[in-house]
């Protein structure tokens, strides 16, 4: 005879040292909670939903449902091309009127409330409060860290930041990182349960303002405001640069594997070695730090292992491959594009 | 009766007081001269040869015909794989023995030397000596200005940069900058010629160290260094995190454009009053400009004509097109890849 749901839920829920039991498995989540349903909730919404979960949604916004069934609507057929989990469907959502009511439920809660520190704060502790007690909680941030966000949760140990990119149902990355007071056994279940969920996880260990993937958009960025303020570039001149130039690389190729096949079958090290001294050069306006020996020999190792004992003649042949692929499957997208105008203006 | 080809050079070549005769029409270029036939200079002889040009090249090492036939040969399918111009061949490739050869019958020069400036100087005072007398010769420097470049050229102002990204057979940036001594005309020449020739081209007003493209490639490398250099990321996770993240966009759509979008309906204009503020938070080492009004107005004016009256919807629509394309070109590359290492296994 099995076991009735009261004495399985007993069974499962031994408490790890490591890992509380409740939330002993990132692969058996089967409903996720989205507090906050803008933009980027709406957007994990969409995600969670064609990787086969079922969610539960709440924002206080008046026409939030409305709204976000809109949202997961326009994202369906494009989600519906990248491919769906089996069972996967638009049907799978409730958008509830309470906060207790999305989270009592959930495997996992995503929060992704606007970017204010005390909205933060104060909806974490109310999540923690209502949510099954070794349920983890993620926050959507972009500009706070755990650290300061989880000060009135009884339980911040379960509190960490799932740092998406937009559009989240589409574009892979996720940054996780826990603040102060998260338990390690957060942030690796987190990690985990990402990573079955379908996206490209990174774990970091500390908190650093505008994490990874930002950082460098954010350089990219601000080198770009300087140059239309000093009239240097337009917006349009900078976005083709971009988009013609090193954003057709880095689609598939990091700024590391970039720069160590700019230094040909020397790689990396001759690439520092040799071109070293540009550093120095007023290439933009951020200042790069010391080249010495440390950072030299820490970039040469580090890029050997995402090299991987690939050859300068792999490497090539796997860029032209991929570069290749990114411009034909654009330049058709431009095509249909075209073709449906045309269509539409008949 | 037909002229002869003596009357009908001579009929051509009337000086025109903005761009002299001999030079007249950036379309009907047949022969390219290289010079130098190294990654980058090399990488200009494919990329003329897949568009049907005669290429007449020229370098000093011992080894370069057979090297520069070896890039050729590497290159062609993949170059076949992005379409070829009508009779384009490796075998209209000549190498010759002297830089004066080489550029003796060229419509136009490409010169890629090493990037050492008074190789540079010295070899463009040789090419404007020979080449005929109003061809257009670019430089593929990243590092040194024309004007730098040009002061012992007897004929500066037909020497303009034309500045390539590796690698130059595929990816289509080119910025064309002229030095002080330089004609607008040719400037605007080699525009024309490197868009005949299917670049993707920028031309810029001013001599900017870095140009447009590698200042933002520059200042994403730095913030990158700084990661590393202060323990915050690896290697492997900075280019993790581009490449699953604002990489992916930036293969179709610059910083401009996908920071608009970051404003919902509100655009540009929304973005940067609503979240000007976080310009003065640490997301990057690089500080940015200030946030006048005016820095502000000249944003949205110019990233609305990046838009050019799309609605947020239409692209929301074609940047999710583009990611899908994208992200399944690139995962049907890396299955080829798999199957074909997999057979090789074998």
């Amino acid at each position: 005879m099995l076991p009735d749901n009261t004495e399985y839920t007993e069974n499962t829920l031994q408490h790890d040292p490591q890992r509380p039991g409740a939330a002993a498995d990132p692969e058996a989540v089967r409903t996720v909670a989205c507090v906050g349903a803008g933009v980027i909730g709406g957007g994990w919404v969409a995600h969670f939903l064609a990787r086969g979960y079922r969610v539960v949604a709440w924002d206080p916004a008046e026409d939030a449902e409305e709204r976000l069934r809109g949202l997961v609507d326009a994202a369906w057929p494009a989600l519906t091309g990248l491919g769906l989990a089996e069972g996967a469907s638009p049907d799978r959502l409730s958008v509830v009127a309470t906060l207790a009511e999305a989270v009592a439920d959930a495997d996992f809660v995503q929060e992704s409330a606007p970017e204010r520190l005390e909205v933060k704060i104060g909806l974490l502790a109310e999540i923690d409060a209502a949510a099954p007690e070794h349920v983890v909680v993620a926050s959507s941030t972009s500009g706070y860290s755990m650290t300061e966000m989880q000060v009135k949760a009884a339980r911040p140990e379960r509190l960490v930041v799932g740092h998406p990119f937009n559009p989240p149902y589409l574009v892979p990355l996720v940054e996780v990182v826990g603040g102060e007071a998260t338990a390690p056994w957060a942030v690796e279940w987190a990690a985990e349960f990402y990573r079955a969920a379908g996206k490209s996880v990174i774990t970091m260990d500390r908190e650093l303002p505008g994490f990874i993937g930002n950082r460098i958009q954010e350089a990219a960025w601000r080198e770009a405001l300087h140059m239309v303020d000093n009239g240097e570039a337009t917006a349009e001149q900078i976005d083709l640069a971009m988009t013609a130039g090193p954003g057709l690389r880095w689609a598939f190729f990091g700024p590391c594997l970039t720069f160590h096949m700019a230094g040909g079958e020397g790689g990396m090290a001759h690439m520092l070695d040799h071109f070293g001294p540009s550093l120095k050069a007023p290439w933009t306006r951020l200042e790069s730090p010391e080249l010495t020996a440390e950072l030299r020999d820490a970039m040469v190792r580090e890029t050997d292992e995402v090299v991987s004992g690939r050859s300068t003649a792999d490497l090539i042949a796997q860029r032209d491959r991929r570069l290749i692929a990114v411009m034909r499957a654009l330049a058709e997208v431009d095509a249909e594009e075209e073709r449906e105008a045309a269509e539409a203006g008949r």
